[in-house]
């Protein structure tokens, strides 16, 4: 698979079942509109799925885990450790994705992108794993663009076979320790905004922890120099095994007319990566959360997203993007199981 | 039963509880407060139901249905006939508040409070009818004080005998043509606002409809002149019976220790008039979403809760309450299913 041919296959959405969609919300035993995003929301996986009536059965929770050089800035509250044990506890069911998970009737997968040490091979892994880590961006690139290409490819093929068992919607999530530092890098490439206005204090680092991370982030840029133009290259120079897989999986499932719901900070950083090489990929996508991490607001501008929950959440693991593919769901069961006016003979509006 | 002994009934939410599920929730793997509103729901659900680790297992959406003699001032897009329409297709499952309960896993109980027409007699329909609608606010008011009584102690029975088959979260719920304008009647007697900044299009009136509206709640409280210190006083004046019925649902849900999601404009004027009569169920109370309808947010400012959603939603019948009951559910299994960082095997943060 090459990362041309996979762009190529994003196609626009289907405007004849958006508004077939449309027209079916106007006809539901309620005022038009009166349900908000939610109709609007059908309207889109409508034209994502290209069906006028669309069915979200199968959902996955993709939580893609990669550690990051740049710890050894001191950027993280938690020791990298922690990376393979969440892993561990993903796996076993434990962590708050799998209960969100479990509530909202997903199925978690947990893929290896790259992180530091070996982990077991346990069932429900799999293993992508394209280096132990990455670089330390603050004084090189975080990868190859090999490696770059390779983590996009990886994780559309995750997505590939992720159809087999099914798929309809796709939650991203993410685990890696230091990986806010990369996807506020990232950021602050595409927005230009300055550091101080991206980074945040990601699990939890105290003042000078943050001064370490914005400085960390002002050297990568400094040092890569990425391209903004390039999202290879962003990737590349400042990004993470974990979030090119993200973007490779959110590339696959657009190519799929899946819909995808993108948690924070983390899975927006990329999602800005998989927008920035096929920019209509940017349909395919519904914006789970605000992220309570600082800069996640000027990332959803920059994507011309609104997101749907603001539950003052900062975990990322897709724990936002579980629940909101929920409401992603009841807004197509809405478009398929409610009564029209005609079908439950009530009256409609009057005529003014 | 009595109103006095009802509301004598609800006692202050459980601090130690409160403390424990706190506790628990700084325990589990993820940085402390990551879970942000999530976290901070499941400690009050402990703290209402008294339990540290609360399950919420049955969910029940109730619809309170009744009619408004204020719709002959032209102050609803839809006509009369529309409620008990709208009734049936509830008991058919047709409606949003079916297809969103459904979907979170709770069932639907509808009441008929006082509907202008005599109902056939379906399963699940549950027959409180105080009066066939009330008087029309503009001229008079609504209800006779005893009647408004009537309407508190019947929809306090409701909940009651919910009980029976399982009530573990209560979301509220209402259908009634024209009931956004005693709704915005009673908004106005309690935050002291012009009506104009807090009566909305409802349904969909045009600006002349609007006006209507205005000059009809401006009409009713001159006329009635509503006493701001006597809840039962505003609900009798400028009323409704499926209101005054809410609010007794919520004041015997409360005196259970059972949480209480309140819906949109209608169901956020009936928590104001149980708060009005009882203030500590304010504490019982989970605002599920903002409503479009404009002064809602100064309703939410004077009960001092921060709505969970904010969809663009405002349909009513409980479809905003239904999923955010999912999101209350959520936060307890958060609570409850998540593995402690002892349990898990992963180390916690660095020491600063």
């Amino acid at each position: 698979m090459y990362l041309n041919d996979l762009v190529s296959r994003i196609e626009p959405l289907d405007g004849q079942s958006m508004e077939a969609a449309n027209n079916r919300q106007n006809s539901l035993t309620k005022p038009q509109g009166s349900l908000g995003r939610l109709e609007k929301l059908s309207i889109q996986v409508a034209g994502i799925t290209r069906k006028a009536v669309p069915h979200l059965q199968d959902k996955v929770a993709l939580v893609m885990a990669g550690d990051h050089g740049v710890v050894s800035e001191g950027v993280s509250a938690y020791p990298q450790e922690v990376t393979p044990q969440m892993v561990y506890n993903f796996l076993r069911g434990g962590a708050a994705i799998n209960v969100l998970a479990r509530h909202v009737g997903a199925r978690v997968v947990v893929v290896d992108m790259g992180v530091a040490s070996d982990l077991e091979v346990l069932p429900g892994l799999v293993v992508k794993k394209i280096a132990y880590g990455t670089g330390n961006i603050a004084r090189g690139p975080a990868m190859t663009r090999e490696q770059a290409l390779q983590s996009l490819i990886a994780g559309a093929q995750v997505v590939d076979s992720l159809k087999e068992g099914g798929l309809d919607i796709l939650a991203t999530g993410d685990m890696g320790i230091g990986n806010t530092t990369p996807s506020a890098a990232i950021a602050a490439v595409y927005t230009g905004r300055p550091v101080e206005e991206i980074a945040g204090r990601g699990t939890g680092v105290d003042d000078t922890g943050l001064q370490r991370k914005v400085s960390a982030i002002q050297k990568a840029l400094q040092v890569n120099q990425p391209n903004p133009k390039d999202g290879v290259d962003v990737l590349a120079k400042v990004g993470g095994f974990e979030i090119g897989g993200l973007a490779g999986a959110i590339l696959a499932a657009a190519a799929s007319h899946c819909p995808i719901v993108i948690d924070g900070f983390i899975s927006t950083a990329a999602a800005m990566i998989a927008v920035s090489v096929a920019p209509i990929a940017r349909d395919y996508l519904i914006a789970a959360h605000t992220s309570q991490e600082r800069g996640h607001h000027l990332m959803m501008n920059w994507l011309e997203l609104e997101p749907l929950l603001d539950l003052q959440m900062r975990l990322g693991e897709g724990t936002g993007a579980a629940l909101a593919m929920s409401l992603v769901e009841a807004s197509c069961k809405v478009l398929s199981e409610m009564s029209t006016f005609g079908e439950a003979g009530v009256s409609e509006k009057d005529a003014a």
